[in-house]
């Protein structure tokens, strides 16, 4: 008799499993994985305490948890945490965290002393829960993959934006605008995209000949007759963007496109969006939209192919790196 | 010229800090503790992230952060993580975390697989953040000390509620009861400190001469003309300990009194405690109740002195153990 | 030529290793598994150091160590510990420790300020030294899963003595009885498993009619003219329980049995039940027993075939969940 | 006898340790904090180890180890992370880094995949080799703060830097210029430091109308007629900012002033610089500069009393927060 | 009102414990410290678990742990471990482990594959359980300083055995023997100590003129007609040392004198170094000695001035390295 | 449909790295594997930080990452660190860390207190940056295997070396020398090695009979008219064994052949080992040599055979140990 039993290396399983912030989305995920999502008991104890369970042995698999970071945050966060606590406990080979949308990403610095950095802190929960990989999309700075001690995949939704972009609008002169000086650089690739068109960017500032006024929305750059591109990575209460675009049109723009990967929608946005000078907003599905929030000039693009093919690349040890290219 | 700077060694500092949750019961600890709370600035982002700031320098402090896990309970428990991170970054010497209700406390443990053990998560997530120590009461069960990794000091509530007990009700003939077969071992205690007084449990079973009914509560123990004094550690949507009241009446019960450290109070609580066959609902106020939530037989005891002597004690390098002596 | 080697994925290789505690439990469960235990040199130095060194190459393979904590305790979990340390620098690709006797589960709490939290300390142990994964059975509470930062398969012997119990006296009235307060739970399971029987337990206390007398063993719960099944995790002196088995028949049970997992026998605990007023005594063998620690009315069920079972279903990513189900 | 001796608490004791990166810097710092450096045997073996030992007790000490990220690079950070290594072992109470230049610090983030995070390791070694916290200068991204797991006190140089170009230049029209499209939010601080200067910044793309050339550098913003405020963290081989000068003379304006916290110098930086279109060149002594590298326009401006300033509140736990205030 | 309690930065306190394996050495500490042992409760439990507990507060106590690892060994370590637990888990502020002999030391590499390397165990249990430093006597090999993740105080016997050596060997002519290859560094030390002895060693070989015998100890070096000091670090069985000393009486030493620190004396060690040639064998108390291992021609030298002074040292945060110095 | 996608366990990938230390023997290595080194991209920026990049994908890769700590040595260490950090970010499924010479072995533990242990720091380092196994050739002392917390592959480069001796020296009479007191164990290898040929060592001491000079070197041990193999495990300035080489011809050697593994050879050694009496100087390439290094008397016999099998049995997970015997 030998001193071990040798078996076949056993088949890998991939598994997915969803929270309940957004469904949807993880259900289109698993449809193009052609699987089903591994079926989850998940409710709510009286007092607000999260409670889950797999219906299914889980040992040994390559688990996916997907959750995006919708309303109402911190539930999501949780919900996501004690899901991962599970999988490690129940034996799970692998856990892949995936975020559509990374919540507290916007906290990745202190802008004063004594304040989090909520992005980091974040990363350290999911490495304290027991995450072994995040992968990601369109994170608010790309310097938070470094706050993870282990492999983060940086999905891009831009080549998914920039076709449509460039399909509706590639016949017209255009200029990309950035909507604050922060974020410029992103900016640039879009220009590099769409062809080197001119960059422009929305300068805050106090206006020095109205002295009793705050602030000042300066255009910097040329865009006059120009259909204006206006790129964020996510559009929260809208007020920056619509503002924005209005000082473009102020400045002779012939358009204002609002492009951004996240909506995250909140208060006043949809309205503000509804009303504002541009011509057509268009996002993703990184996070859920309910009915009352999607309206006429409202393109909605699917981020789910981009997130199947980068799991189905994580579990066959493929390249996810060649998904960026165009 | 010497190679160092000699100074005497600096004043310690204890500072109290409070998340948002339960200001009312960090400021009567302040209040006892003769200091000011630290002026935070504490708010949720139109998505519902949190931000939070302290106003004073805290180098080199020795802070306490106070929130209690009330209801929204992630949002509670995510605004601490956050607030022990910004100290942590800020440079807080060692950093004590009070948390009067401990939530998730009640997942200690697997009771199916692939389950959290939530209570132990809470524990890594505050590790993960940054604390050095835990202040906690009256623990679902004793053990989660254990996951912690690191002093915990773990307050009990029995000698405020037994004071309280014995005073109004040490004439009379007693029995301690336990709602249920797995907290009889507190019962016990508080049959000591109650001077000897018989014990008794409910035991929920399917009673064989109904068939068709589900459970029973059948009293295990003599309650006969006595007044029962039904302990446990929290009330959450009371149907439990309402139903064992009832069990109780119908055995001959001549009064019942309830007793909890933890006000949960969810959904039908209050309705059902206050329509109950109980003469007296005694709690304290670890947790914070609205308006809504209070009650002619209602009885709320402050746990606000053992939190502000614990602190004290703990600044003071002094011991804690002694403050559960009666 | 290409810059990496491809080669079949290698049959995975399952190992089992024993220490010195009790090396009968852990041959039968390799017989069960067929295979050999891993050949391996174990021995005292003379100052009373222990030396381990395995006699094949382990390189990449799923190992499992078992070490009952029989006694010398100390000495059975630091060879424990030297043996994984071993492992983990031979690179071995995961190491499962398998605990039939978890030692030091007593101490899963503080009782008093100023004691370790020894459960804990173990699980810490067995982590600093490398072990990925926990096997045990009956677990003196089930919180000190939470104990360990990675997988626990907790095993149940419940099963194999309700059966053997069912059985033998299942005709007759039984009642449950749980010799102390702190462990009704479990017999609460136990009374389900044996068909809804009555439940009891013994009630410590300071007899008021006698005063000058320390302790009285008072039964809470209908005994009378029942086969008392007496449930405890484990026989440690036998005091306790020897006593509580007295009580009962004190207060007119028809019979005592008594049943616990873990025969741990120290001192006069084998004196104590060959003359105690049980009729039977039904252990498991988790802890070895010499030829003088059997007697007549001791029955000895094995727990090998439940850890053959948990250990192939680990090694194949099976479900542990399902072992438990009768 | 008591069972403890007690003593007043000592005096706490600052230390301040140099590597040999630059010594001149860490020399001026001790001279403001009226201390000595920390004696220390540094060389280098024959084969190029480094070795390093205090020369007087450090147990206890408030350790600050200061080490500019000078060439040879990897000579300094290994120096610092031995005597770091060294201070640890020795029982320092605490060790805080110094790095007025943080080496690695633009590879903050996988431009492409395969890449290590730089910046993320540095922090990871420091942490590993024992700091306790890190006191650096004008980071090349503010997000770096949260690669380190403690606290991070990130000075700014450029209340040093302003006060002089305002002093100087203040009284003509301004513009602040970027020097590229990622670090415009910095130049917006600076605009509004120098009383809301109009901001531009070069675009670099590929010019439509010359298709064989690869890149031009168009100036995006209004600058004629204006002195440029060209502000960048570093000057590495200064071909960057010098083309930028090149581009805003073209642009019509009136002058260039090139401003960068740190004079990384490498390569033709000097003769580019020397040969520019720039009036004035204006650097901090971050790194240390030698003979060569100065010339007649370069004006170097001394960090070392913000470090003095800042090692003395971290020190004495005041505010770090306060120094950055103007 | 404030913000903060502002108090005098409290005295330090230094508490000395001990485990139950030496307290002979540990009382000879403490009155040399002039304090009392700080009172602790421990005992086995009857199936040899381990109790601890302290009597008096040690809440931000500078904590001194001392054990040595005398028989039986394996119990002296995880009563250690315990108390190192406990003191964590009391918010002991720093806890030093006092070792005056480190179990399992000789096991420092591995000699062959697939054993521990339990001298590296032993410091990640130290640190897994919650030690902050470590303080020994004549470590088997220097090296094992660098298992532990902090500070290690290294003491050395040498001066205080040389010291006497000196005093009564000094007038004759000396020789220095390693009684293996494996520690003639040591030897050396001692050699330059005692005034440039000449240096011997025995060399345990195949003699090839006896090709049936199995070693043969060969004198390498000149030892004729001088008074041979045989030095080691630890004699456990005496087999070698005793070997060693008749080798040089064979090869015309004038006479022998056996040193070590360690004197673990186990089995046949008493008898052997009873019945040899040497005159005089010198150890020092690191380990009890019982009656019956004291015999006529020992000589038992005390390690507790070393220390005291040492473990003062420490608390005082004075050098340590002073004390090497003779 | 399933809730998992299976597919059969993907084939292993070996994959082999090489830093730019040494790219001649990890070619070398390749060409023995029959595989490619991963194409890497590798220069330093010109202040000398380093950049790396894979150019292929490597994620679930068994990665092996080969630099020799070469001169200059601290970019060689950086150089590796950097590449398993962006090992670990690429995912790569386990990073083993080949190092044919250990940089800063020579410091494996305090000589004088206040010192770092290098040796330790750098095992730091590299499990901090992700690496999960060791593998090197010779440590300066075997304990050094124990300052990593995983497997270390400690490869020996003995047999390779006396088989050559064996064969050129085997019939004269031979003698096995240390050139020092530290390293004689070493030497007893070497000696049973070649037949049980007799031991000496060089014992530096002062000469009592010339009180004005420092140092002499005193031959131990029988040379006269043999041929001394002169053993150490590195060449740095060759100072010491060039003088160990005269004193032993001085005492009547016959010849002598220095051995070593790593051939540092810094600053004098190329001039000291060519002028000096030895016969031979034989060592291997775990470090590159130029042209100007080599000299007529020197054998250099290469390490790249011991390294593939290893890497090979590590890859296949056989057994490493086998590959220590002749």
């Amino acid at each position: 008799m030998a001193s071990s039993i040798s078996k076949r290396a056993p088949t890998k399983n991939l598994m997915l499993f969803s929270g309940r912030a957004h469904p949807v989305l993880a259900q289109e995920v698993a449809d193009l994985l052609q699987i089903d999502l591994v079926p989850t008991t998940a409710y709510d104890f009286a007092n607000g305490e999260i409670y889950v369970r797999f219906e299914e042995s889980v040992r040994g698999c390559d688990a996916f948890i997907m959750q995006s970071h919708a309303q109402p945050i911190n539930d999501a966060i949780m919900e996501q945490l004690l899901m991962i606590d599970a999988l490690k406990r129940a034996s799970a080979k692998r856990i892949t965290v995936i975020l559509p949308f990374y919540g507290y990403a916007r906290q990745d610095k202190k802008h004063l002393g004594r304040e989090p950095i909520s992005a980091r802190l974040m990363a350290d929960l999911f490495l304290a829960s027991g995450a072994d990989r995040l992968m990601t999309v369109d994170l608010h700075t790309a310097q938070i993959q470094g706050f993870f001690d282990g492999p983060v995949d940086h999905l891009l939704a831009m080549p998914i934006l920039t076709r449509y972009v460039k399909k509706k609008y590639g016949k017209k002169p255009l200029a990309v605008v950035s909507p604050d000086a922060g974020r410029i650089k992103v900016a640039e690739s879009w220009a590099s995209a769409l062809g080197e068109a001119p960059l422009a960017f929305i300068h805050k500032t106090r206006d020095e000949t109205k002295p009793n006024e705050t602030k000042a929305n300066r255009v910097v750059g040329e865009v006059e007759g120009r259909v204006c591109i206006l790129v964020d990575d996510l559009i929260d209460t809208g007020g920056t963007i619509v503002q924005a675009a209005e000082a473009l049109m102020a400045d002779g723009a012939e358009d204002v496109v609002i492009v951004a990967t996240h909506a995250v929608f909140s208060g006043p946005a949809v309205d503000r969006l509804k009303n504002s000078t541009a011509c057509e907003v268009i996002v993703t599905n990184t996070l859920p939209l309910s009915d009352d929030q999607r309206f006429d000039k409202l393109t909605v693009l699917s981020i789910a192919p981009l997130l199947a093919q980068a799991t189905a690349a994580v579990f066959e040890d493929g390249s996810v790196t060649s998904l960026f290219k165009n």
